[in-house]
């Protein structure tokens, strides 16, 4: 078998090897089964065994409470953008948006389209280097959403943002689920593509507090209804079945890595030995400010677009993949997402180091 | 490894187990690249040439004319059953169905929340067992749309109905697409879940008119606009890149099998072959009128729930899994897509004809 390389894309991303290995076992025939798990009837015995189980280790890995359902919809958070307002907003009311990147721009311009939105801060000032930390809410916001991680200007909320009592906090968690303990109760909504953290691109979670489904106007299409995936739990029409599966054993691979604790002091500790050498680095310096890094997207750059591309291309043909930065900052981006091993940081940094020697 | 049993299900469905064999191969690594499949990023040169090889397995094994876009968007069917009315459907304009079922009855609600409908034939009076011969359409329709095979009912139109000159015609091919020859040209849209005879759950594909796509209103959210998705060559955000890989492979296979004319063969003859021993078994009889039976999903009853479900138990026993009719129908349907294998239906009519003779 062709030896891995180290996969630092930003998704979809690298995925526990032990994941890949199970999920090979079963492509031709799920357990006993005699079928293969891409196979099996969404509604047969078998896959909603699976299912049940998956909804399960979300509830119990993300401390979800008993007042939230679980869905797992397709579209990706991209969905989601417009899902959210389609269901919570009316042309009379408004929704708050803290701006720190592109996805957040882009939830706030489908938010447009069905009401009212209110930029609570923004930190489009100096290219989303920082999460602001001052948040200045419209009177009787509908619901304030903010993307916890961004991928792209490698910048992550430290805690939950705190909002007015009663209202309603939303949460793109896409880059970010799952990677450290997160009070669940202290939102409405947190939703995520599962391509970075859960699993393959294809699924996203939705974790939703109860209440606000039957909120929703029932003139929306039937698929961009909560409602709908509600109360079929998720399975109104053919769920992506072997993307839930994966998700199920990148739960387990999370649960028997002891959970979110253990989890976030992994990727403490990853991040920490990759900011540690760009600090004391003369080359390389982190672009996002301090106490605003990313645990799960370091950027860096060299400051030189030319050095940058240079080390690119001698990143790549050492074996370490994906690390040019997203094409609207340019730069280096490395994606440290749960499954991303340490030893690929310890590598990396290596390889930081050489190509610094190697330049003096 | 676990032997494989006969897999009925209406989808998701059996795939070709040398499809299965090559994706177990890539799980760890796409050919020699060091990251698995599930793993490459949807914009990384890997990953961008299986998309590329696989809308030009489309286009060369559907016969899809230059002047047609090929898209591979998610949330199945029943989001296009919205999408189609939201991009072409306004409140002063009537487009006409074609009731064939209780996909056509799903599609017809959707189109109803944003302009008017009208029912062109409907076979509802003798539970849709027919594919109706005479159409009334509406004076000016937007479009027709009709559902080229009914998996619950287990008919099938056996040509493409003919709407009147400049009548823009939309096909959900879901359950039948590819599995002979259908003249694109004569459609305005054809789209089809995966999970059937293309792969697996979780991507649909779409293949449009080009003319049609800057129809849309642009007010739309961005993820329902067919324009988002051309533009970007379904990469506007992360495509369901594994189930994209696995229609890739699937449209290899169907190659392999020489084409359309050829699979169209294949299923005439195992769909025969099963009609044939339901014409003259004195126990069972095929459910769906003989001009509109479908190839793809064989409906037949005894008669007796009783008998019937003692049969699906007798059969799932016996190693032939889903066979039970869909819930809103009850008695046995045995779906026969292009990958069910022609000895699988050999053995269920041995199977049948045992159970015949025991109970005599």
């Amino acid at each position: 078998m062709t030896k891995r390389i180290w996969n630092f894309s930003a998704g979809p991303a690298v995925l526990p090897e032990a994941v890949l290995n199970e999920a090979r076992e079963n492509l031709l025939s799920l357990g006993s089964t005699g079928i293969g798990i891409l196979e099996h009837s969404h509604r047969g015995k078998a896959f909603v065994a699976v299912y049940e189980e998956t909804e399960a280790l979300v509830r119990d890995i993300g401390q979800v409470p008993g007042n939230y359902k679980i869905l797992f919809l397709q579209g990706g958070a991209s969905t989601q953008f417009a899902m959210l307002p389609m269901n919570f907003l009316t042309p009379e009311t408004t929704a708050d948006f803290l701006v720190t990147g592109a996805w957040a721009e882009k939830a706030i311009e489908e938010a447009q389209l069905f009401g009212k939105t209110h930029v609570a801060c923004s930190s489009q000032d100096r290219n989303y280097c920082y999460i602001p930390q001052s948040l200045a809410f419209s009177d009787q916001p509908a619901y304030v959403h903010y993307t916890s991680n961004n991928t792209i200007f490698g910048t992550e909320f430290a805690t939950i943002p705190t909002v007015p009592a009663g209202v309603d906090l939303c949460c793109d968690a896409s880059s970010d689920i799952f990677s450290r303990p997160w009070d669940v109760s202290r939102h409405a909504v947190i939703y995520a593509g599962a391509q970075k953290n859960l699993g393959p691109s294809g699924v996203t979670l939705v974790i939703i507090r109860d209440d606000l489904i039957e909120r929703a106007p029932k003139t929306l299409p039937t698929m961009l209804q909560y409602r709908t995936h509600a109360k079929n739990d998720s399975m109104y029409n053919t769920p992506p079945t072997f993307a839930i599966y994966l998700m199920n054993l990148v739960l387990k691979w999370i649960k028997g890595q002891r959970g979110l604790e253990s989890m976030a002091a992994l990727n403490q500790r990853k991040a920490g030995k990759l900011y540690s050498y760009l600090d004391q680095s003369q080359l390389f310096r982190a672009t996002a400010n301090r106490d605003s890094r990313s645990l799960m997207n370091v950027t860096f750059v060299t400051g030189n677009p030319e050095v940058d591309a240079k080390f690119c291309a001698a990143a790549t043909k050492a074996g370490f993949d994906g690390l040019k930065g997203h094409r609207s900052v340019g730069g280096m981006r490395a994606s440290l997402y749960n499954a991303f091993p340490e030893a690929g940081v310890d590598a990396l940094v290596e390889f930081l180091r050489a190509f610094e020697a190697e330049g003096k």
